[in-house]
């Protein structure tokens, strides 16, 4: 098959991320394909603009057969994966921090976190694969030399407002924060977050009142 | 207002974890209350149903106002909110297991990780917050004789399935799993998976392509 290249319409393209999130759910699953009508339901989507939206990455679908989740997925992949190294910084190594600093992404050579702050005497100055933690005044100065536009977050949520402030000060635009709590940023920067506990709780929710479908039927 | 009880349509309940989590994202953007057609482009369903769900919470909504952020949050969170003690088996710890350990959700009590496992002699024997570190071998008959039915996995990929396997024969029926890639479970076993990498680059393709409206406008 072949990727047509070109230019997406920003409607579509702010679209790809829904769909390779829940493309990928449905290869966890074990699904290898998809029609648009069944992915429609799923996230909730017009099949008609899916359907559009997959015909400008030159996939078409096949009458009764549907989409190859294989191949959307490597496309959207391509898609979402930044072609430039993009350079992060990481704030707050605590016990999270310290675990991302470790994990780091490794399976993507263009992801990398390169600078690390923290507030706590005893860990500034030390080292977590190859990166250096450094005391937290140093933080507006390092973003702003090595022009990251790109934060990681794990510092208290009682905290989260105020190192805010300074990385979007030194010129941050995009910030995956795992503090509970709402942070409030300019119009043109970025927020994605990771809120472990919902997560949890979502589950277990799911778990105790949908997993035993024998039950919801009997008790129908 | 006063909080209605009673019976929820199943199809009701299953759209609540959807629900809480853009609710919670609003919240967090600073947006103290939405009408339904809003909310319904956001979250891609029917605006019509999202009133008729809304209804069985006893939030009618008025019209020019649209609905209470806060007061939607506090009725779907004490849902989401399991009322007994939920006890968590957490598989795998390295760094990322570690962190969730310390972290073990302190501020909802009911969500405890009251067991760890891993296949690491040198971790095996110690204890993280009062949690002892146990070997792999002991993890089928803890699950079971302490009748666990959630559990955290931190495991390498490679591992997943293995684990899988284990935990879903001593009886877990949901996973949160952090290692990328898919998992074969039965069809009673939840599992919500947290893909860290996904996650950021979604942030930052969003960052890249969104961000600059201005530069989007001249272009067209």
């Amino acid at each position: 098959m072949e990727k047509k290249e070109g230019v997406i319409p920003n409607a579509t393209a702010k679209r790809i991320p829904l769909y390779y999130r829940y493309l990928k759910m449905l290869e966890e699953s074990g699904v290898g394909r998809i029609k648009s009508k069944e992915f429609s339901k799923l996230i909730q989507v017009p099949s008609a603009t899916i359907r559009r939206d997959f015909s400008h990455f030159g996939e078409l679908g096949r009458s009764g057969y549907g989409y190859d989740v294989g191949y959307l997925l490597e496309v959207f992949g391509d898609i979402l994966n930044t072609k430039v190294e993009k350079r992060i910084a990481l704030v707050g190594v605590g016990n999270l921090g310290r675990a991302l600093a470790q994990y780091n992404f490794k399976k993507n050579e263009n992801l990398n976190i390169v600078s690390a702050f923290d507030n706590n005497e005893t860990v500034i100055g030390t080292t977590i694969n190859d990166v250096k933690i450094q005391s937290m005044d140093k933080l507006e100065h390092v973003i702003k030399k090595e022009a990251i536009t790109t934060a990681i977050l794990t510092v208290p949520s009682v905290n989260s407002q105020e190192v805010v402030d300074k990385v979007v000060n030194a010129g941050v635009t995009a910030i995956l924060n795992f503090a509970p709590g709402r942070i409030k940023v300019p119009d043109y920067v970025k927020v994605q977050y990771i809120d472990l506990t919902t997560e949890l709780q979502t589950l277990i929710y799911l778990d105790e009142n949908f997993t035993n479908a024998k039950h919801i039927m009997v008790d129908k």
